[in-house]
């Protein structure tokens, strides 16, 4: 019998609870052998754009294998749920709400999809409100075994999957209008801009910028990192992910500016 | 020599501090090989009904192995330190004040008990604070190893085991007066109440309640799961451990009801 | 080929992120059977003493293996990465503010060191701002898998590797001045105070004293545990590292006294 594959886990579970850990225990009973990776499970409860910022962030660092990922404010309803196939192999497994979008988008895009409500591996009888124990963690685990996609549940048309609903920046000839859209726990604020859309744009990496946020203008410059202003002051930076951020040194960005999910943020040089 | 048993290992050490992991590196020096499973270190400190709770609930989705599990308020009292046999093969080790009584009792029972508190196994010296890592560990670790029951400490009577004090529902004619037990961190609350206890009762799956909670009254529905009502709807629900709940769609029931340790809750057909 | 060495890995970078994760995933590419034992991801963000206290204070029960740590509010600066070898044949990997050289003074030392910036194990690009993933995590995971020291940067002397400043206590005639150094979940406070230091003090074991805190004074006792006095009551005892701690039987002694870092404490017979 060939070698488990990997297996990553992200979650909204939280840490109070065993959730994560019931999970991971029905994982190790049907694939004992399985080297399982928690990516996070502090995801914010609910937040599928979170949870799908942080699985897109982490699949270039993961091992080809089985992504498990379970946010799911519509467990029971008629969302449906998936494992999906794409490029080097991996298989993503999760609810079919948007969470699994980005980082499809991240690996070139879905090969093939089943929807796995009848799942021949869900364990009986599938409860109404746990998921991620009952259907997406024994599915994973047997697609870490070596099942084929086909086997885990029904043909679906991998264009009808959920993406997700994100602000559009937008580039002027002397601003830029972008988004918050996700901020980590050290208060740096991720944009929905990446450096290379602002190849032609009114900003220039090393120069001082203008940030207009909900709560007031600030002054920043576009820096490489933390430690090349003062601390205190206000940074742009192209992000561990790839995506330009701002931040603080020794601070909080979101503190500071006041920035929450999809707060407007006008840059513009100064 | 046979493979070691998986470990499975809960606790309210929480994740700031090093304890847990501390223990996880204590196992893996006696016991290198065995499978380490987290079910939660996020215990509410020195919790022991909500670390009894969990380990409960998780326990029927975990291998038969070794669970360890540590919420010790008593921790260098005269408390006991014991290791407890049960069915499938399966041993508990931990301390003597009710935390693994709600998982043996679902189980099936004790078979056998140990004291461990001169455990040959144990690491010396043994600190007065720190039984998690000195004691409960290096015996799961060697508990996972093949090592008896009988090695690991002094045979004890198992009905003189600790138990868990929970209040008792009343289930009249007209109403069912329950008690919260234990609130998950999306604030859906657990009653000391299983469904099949209402087979007989005043209330029925698809017909609205009364929720009498002790900040005022509330409509509700005992519905299948979340979705089946609107957002911000209550709902009594059977947990995915099989216990009635009651939920807040998209929303917090601890938080709309106020709804604390033991609370009572009067639920009546409306 | 040899076993991958144990990898223990601690940070600040939290639960609510997925660089912890992301780390994981890095190491398990590299180094796919190795064991790799989560110390904590809860060090307070930044806070290289904390993380130092809590690293030195888990390495004894650690196996041999390689020692990552990860708290580096310097991230992209002019400071150093670095790598060290220590008694035993540990390896100790991270950024060289501190973090390290508590737990290589409980190792005996630093028997070698190489600064890791241009490592042939980095993972290029390497980013400004997450050099967990893209520097330390590689080399952690190809020192699990035998490489020598020397493979994974440039020697640099020993004695230049950063140490961490911590108040000194002062013993005097009849009281000692201590200061708060650490405090963890509990609420209890860790002092700059072995046992060992108060041989011939104005304290004894198992004596009333007197404790001034910034908010007041205390009466306690210095015992052995926490159930050695009432609920409530104030004890000193010698904590599971080997330090002198304050604490609060069912309660948080960090709370009652209001103790933050370094606050100076008091204690003198009573």
């Amino acid at each position: 019998m060939a070698t488990p594959r990997p297996i990553t886990f992200l979650s909204d579970y939280g840490y109070e609870d065993e959730f994560a850990g019931v999970c991971r225990a029905v994982i190790s009973q049907i694939a004992p052998g399985a080297p399982l990776i928690d990516l996070s499970h502090g995801i914010r409860r609910q937040d599928v754009r979170q949870g799908a910022i942080a699985l897109a962030n982490a699949l270039p660092s993961c091992p080809p294998g089985v992504h498990l990922a379970v946010v799911d404010p519509g467990v029971g309803s008629a969302r449906r749920a998936v494992a999906v196939a794409a490029a080097e192999g991996r298989f993503l497994v999760g609810p079919d709400n948007g969470l699994l979008s980005r980082g499809l988008d991240r690996l070139g895009g879905v090969l093939d999809a089943v929807e796995l409500s009848r799942s021949p591996f869900r364990l009986e009888p599938v409860s109404a409100t746990f998921h991620g124990r009952d259907l997406f963690a024994p599915v994973a685990a047997h697609l870490s075994l070596g099942a084929r996609l086909e086997e885990a549940g029904e043909s679906i048309d991998p264009s009808s999957l959920a993406t997700l609903d994100l602000p559009t920046p937008r580039i002027q000839e002397d601003r830029v209008v972008a988004n918050a859209i996700h901020a980590d726990g050290y208060g740096n604020v991720t944009l929905n801009l990446d450096a290379d859309m602002l190849a032609d744009g009114p900003l220039r990496e090393g120069e001082r910028l203008e940030v207009r946020a909900p709560d007031g203008r600030f002054d920043g410059i576009w820096a490489r990192t933390f430690s090349d202003v003062a601390p205190g002051d206000i940074l742009l930076f192209e992000d561990s992910s790839g995506a330009l951020a701002l931040a603080v040194s020794n601070g909080s960005a979101a503190g500071l500016m006041n920035l929450t999910r999809d707060s407007e943020v006008t840059l513009r040089a100064l």
